[in-house]
């Protein structure tokens, strides 16, 4: 199996992983966090959202979190995630320089996820496309249930061909396929990316997934094989799915670091600290978390041998 | 990605999966547990190991479970572990057709898991496979800690080469290439596969993971490239692993299951039957267990569409 080459991991743990925990984190315990992940040398950070408090309570903070946040780390890349051109306003009031935006490719998973059918969502995408050129911000979209949506089944590829063909048209930074619910196989990841890249090669592409289904690991090796570089991970594993109570969570950033070293795959994080990180993520939500790494330690760890 | 064919599933959640559980269960429960998997027509099941029942409680009644199953459920293959000569012969007595002996690829797991060298288990190995022969006996075996052993970290490619030669040298039906305490990835399972592959075409191989890093499904994906077509697997994943508390244990059958079938392989198990046998599982251990679909349902599983 051949395998080269350094892999870029997006951390969206306080924003996909932390929006359904009961516990409201307050910006100082966020802080912590992202002191913690960026001591991991993690460089790319989605940190919280900017839609109305009422629907996302634990996103509250978000205004406040990057003020302190973006003076403190020059040279992290925080990412706010923004559903509508109202949120895009929000995130440049307090100067945020990236943001990334969602559509979904299935038209009901989208309707319940934005109340707008793909159309407005598009006709949105543009209107926030144009604000972001005047305002200098990087744009990147996420198109959620590109593998899936819970309500619709499969979506057909030339759906997700048709959506990133008008997001690149309109200008785009980072285009993110999303398997929102977990419902992606490492094949059909596979197959897709490798679709994709052959038709835009020159386009940014990044893959996110959820390990509802347990295949989230294996998922991200049909994605690398395929030549897709860049993923999402959430630390500790934390996520779940609001349609799968029990089910774990956005795919495991030590989890999949650990893997990557395990293949000789570089990322420039220190796996080590990133388990410091996901210690102070279980100690401040109080509960266990999906992740594997924090429970079994490294495959590489030893253990002294028992007097027979 | 080119996946093509038909996969082979044994189920060894009796034996490796119970073998750490605290309750232990009764042949009644056994049986009930062999009926449910045998209704999701599983037709490999590995019910138990004859062993001293000091070292391992649960396997106790291994030798009453047989009698039993394999009079109600003539063509399904019920195989025995065995550690030792003693083991077979027990098995012998009560008409077991299918033994499975391990050998470790590390001498310092081998000393602890059955208290001998290496050398003397490869002559132990030539003893059972005689008295295999004179009985008609099956002789499957499998090398723990192929993919790397918790006390003396990576075992180098010529030891496992060398016991593969030996063991087929002596006469040998599967080789099963075991990963003891999850430790394999995905790229090492691909290269090892392949190579042994091709240095063997003729030999049966069979892989056997566990979930303990979040890797399994992803080993079983690296072991399927490579064109090996035959994994163990646990029921609800049950196992977990001494060394590691809190890590899950040996690969989900019904996650594996789900996983191939949404790539198009095949098993010739039915999913769903075996969602009820791992339901009953969890009613009767009384815990949640660590798999992943019976939790969240198939990926193919819809939702009705919430009113706005």
């Amino acid at each position: 199996m051949k395998l080269q080459g350094s892999i870029q991991i997006n951390e969206v743990g306080l924003r996909d992983g932390l929006q359904l925990e009961d516990r409201i984190l307050s910006v100082e315990q966020k802080i912590k966090l992202v002191d913690a992940l960026i001591d991991a040398n993690v460089k790319t950070i989605e940190f919280g959202s900017f839609v109305h408090p009422k629907l996302v309570p634990q996103m509250k903070n978000s205004r406040e979190l990057y003020e302190l946040i973006s003076e403190k780390h020059q040279d992290v890349d925080f990412i706010a995630l923004i559903p509508n051109l109202k949120g895009v306003i929000l995130a440049a009031e307090v100067g945020v320089q990236r943001v990334n935006t969602v559509l979904s490719a299935s038209n009901t998973h989208n309707l319940q996820n934005v109340r707008k059918t793909k159309r407005q969502s598009l006709e949105e995408f543009l209107r926030i496309k144009e604000y972001c050129e005047e305002k200098e911000i990087l744009l990147d979209c996420s198109i959620a249930t590109t593998f899936g949506c819970p309500f619709e089944g499969d979506i057909h590829e030339e759906v997700i061909f048709s959506i990133i063909e008008s997001v690149i048209q309109a200008g785009v930074n980072v285009i993110t396929l999303a398997d929102t619910t977990g419902m992606a196989n490492p094949k059909q990841v596979y197959d897709l990316s490798k679709n994709v890249l052959e038709k835009w090669p020159n386009q940014p592409f990044n893959l996110h997934f959820h390990n509802t289904r347990g295949m989230g690991l294996a998922n991200v090796l049909g994605g690398i094989q395929a030549g897709i570089s860049s993923f999402d991970a959430s630390l500790g594993g934390l996520g779940g799915c609001p349609f799968a109570p029990g089910a774990t969570g956005n795919i495991c950033t030590e989890d999949v670091v650990h893997m990557l070293e395990e293949m000789q795959l570089k990322t420039d994080i220190s796996l080590d600290n990133l388990l410091e990180a996901s210690k102070m993520l279980r100690s401040i939500l109080d509960h266990e978390l999906p992740g594997q790494i924090l429970k079994s330690g490294k495959s590489s760890r030893l253990y002294p041998v028992p007097a027979i």
